[in-house]
């Protein structure tokens, strides 16, 4: 296989969909923030206690989703229409792990703006949560699953 | 330690830091990006052959560092004074690695910046790499290093 | 009723429109600035005299409602297809009264392009007007009429 | 007074402030929401039941402000030093209060910042509650207190 | 013929394109960047030895173009579907000369982005050789032809 | 002389200013819209007529000057203290010139501001004048003069 998004001066370019049709289109993204146990105590409690940390994850992924196009070079900017995220304690690890799933009907792929999501909101985790932990570490980034246009459905092995 | 990010609304805010003094700032962020034989392959020949993949991750990165105040949402806006970004190859894995460096002499840290920096330029290696490899893993995002600032200098242990 | 912007972690989400047809949508919003006397006249006179503020209120407006889905977390981004806002003035009670109308054949409704052009025209004139006058106010926004989608026309009573 | 904002070609400026020192400066908004009976309960209680709708105002403020620059045209890009929004609830006529405080040492005043910082968080409660309530108005908004810079203190009479 | 731009109150809106049916649109424009001897010299060998500035400005040019209706007022917001840049160097006349070429199947053309993409790449030539060369013009942009739309296809005479 | 935007990896960085001390710095730009006899005609009378083309240019160019760090890849980021654009006509050969003037205070030159002002201010005269005339023409965009900085005062020969 080769890469798509160079063009014959191998420099890089947008890829052209225009000839493309509607498909409906469906990303789910992981991955995962590792924080010290105080973080993670802090973070977990903290909903309750002094505010809730994953709130303000959720809304910047979410509105991390929608500037794909404007960090991602060659990402075609599409009318995102649907992006949730959710969170899971791995209380064994102290990690808090990260779903997206985005949809549209369109020509091209949302995968990038599922997997932007993960890792903006995984960024916020961050920032909000360095104050008491420098050693904080994003982790296992992936797509896990996606389906629709011309390369079909893909399952994470 | 607590939580500095919130107000007694329980709500996030913004911290003050408008008593503070300038004072010169470093951080050094670290990522990696995890790929399959052959997007490895591609990705290091293709510089030469088909077009420069981490030409276009280093701009975006550099551009995603200024972005950061408008993706976290606690971030303070800051008028960022140096930032570069540099790749290794780790050829036993299939790992490309990512080096961030930000500065600014200003009243709060730019470690956000630096892991940002990484984390769009790891986002940009995975859009250009995505039609050839799926499976494509970000991970090990983390601050090497910061100096400057009441908490002093930090080296990731 | 019930919140359509939460998932079961009680957290907020975009809602889904994937499923959904494209319909012909309209929305038109309202919204007053509300002057001193000295500021009033010269708002109105100034547009011969001095300078027109309304002419960048326009400007703003229009940019702010291309701005919506950047600004409030929730909204869909889409490819707005029309945006016009007008002035009106009561000289009876020093106001300037704003209108909008934003249109779009999509899957979800521009409501939220209509008000928020509304905002950002006023607090344009605000910002150009606070040298005469600290006192400004801006009230009664609301949508004065939407058609289009599931849930029909709307008149405020 | 006179509009400080034109040039001898009766365009608009923005205001030269180089040649100004850096003072301390504050500003305080505010603003309403009101809502029908049904969507105020719906939020009031929603915090606890179904999702916190001001948790998602609180955020939206806060990177609002931060985008003040790039929404009204000739607002100075500065470097907010804090911003933070506070809540409270008139149960008697169904009105969510809007609070924001906005701080920067800086050559120009940040009252902007602080304004759109409430109406920004009054268009998201408006998003997320009209499913439940078409006839919501946003009412009231304008500038509390501020200090700092030549033209001294001002408290909203 | 007569502007589209304005409304009855002779201020601008965008027009309004809600009625019009989706045709594939073509847009290409070009641009010059006229440099000294020896700042044509260093970016054209610098190409292999220092560093590729137009690798830089490719990307700016490319994302520059998914700005254009954030930065052109009236402009409406497009999910642009293909974007690509060439560069030609003229040894003669020390001069880069950029090419770009746009395509959507929309409503409206997407002569704009086309334009704005080879201005910002040329505005970035100029950053990136300003401190070799102050005296660098960027010069002849226009549009080279437009097909797809009711005004039918334009070829620059 | 030698670029200065590259790192030892031969790829872009922004360069370290970090060290540097904040002296007043002022750029101003100059730029030309050529259009055919008909367009400049409805331009310039249009203002009296239809609307007031210039007007919108001028808030485009101002809020283009404060988008150049996010268009231009390797601007720093900097709070502009002062942007203002004038134009003037010239009848004989139907050009509109623009003039723009940037100041700060600070540790690097607003040349790139300046410049990007008459671009954007030019790119949206051609926007509102295409429907009239697609054969408009952007041409002799420069740097007029600049002072400030290490490298000093510069004045277009």
């Amino acid at each position: 296989m080769d890469f798509t998004h160079f063009n014959e001066q191998k420099r890089a370019k947008m890829v052209d969909v225009s000839h493309k049709g509607y498909t409906l289109r469906i990303a789910r993204a992981y991955g995962e923030v590792k924080l010290s146990q105080e973080a993670y105590t802090a973070l977990k409690e903290g909903r309750v206690e002094k505010g809730d940390v994953l709130a303000v994850a959720q809304v910047a992924g979410i509105m991390g989703a929608k500037q794909t196009p404007h960090l991602i070079p060659m990402c075609h900017p599409l009318p995102l229409e649907s992006i949730d995220i959710k969170f899971e304690f791995d209380d064994e690890h102290n990690i808090v792990k990260i779903f997206s799933e985005a949809k549209i009907t369109h020509k091209t792929g949302i995968e990038m703006e599922a997997v932007t999501a993960v890792s903006i909101a995984a960024l916020t985790i961050y920032d909000m949560c360095k104050a008491i932990d420098k050693s904080i570490e994003i982790q296992n980034i992936y797509l896990l699953y996606k389906e629709g246009g011309k390369s079909g459905t893909f399952v994470k092995g």
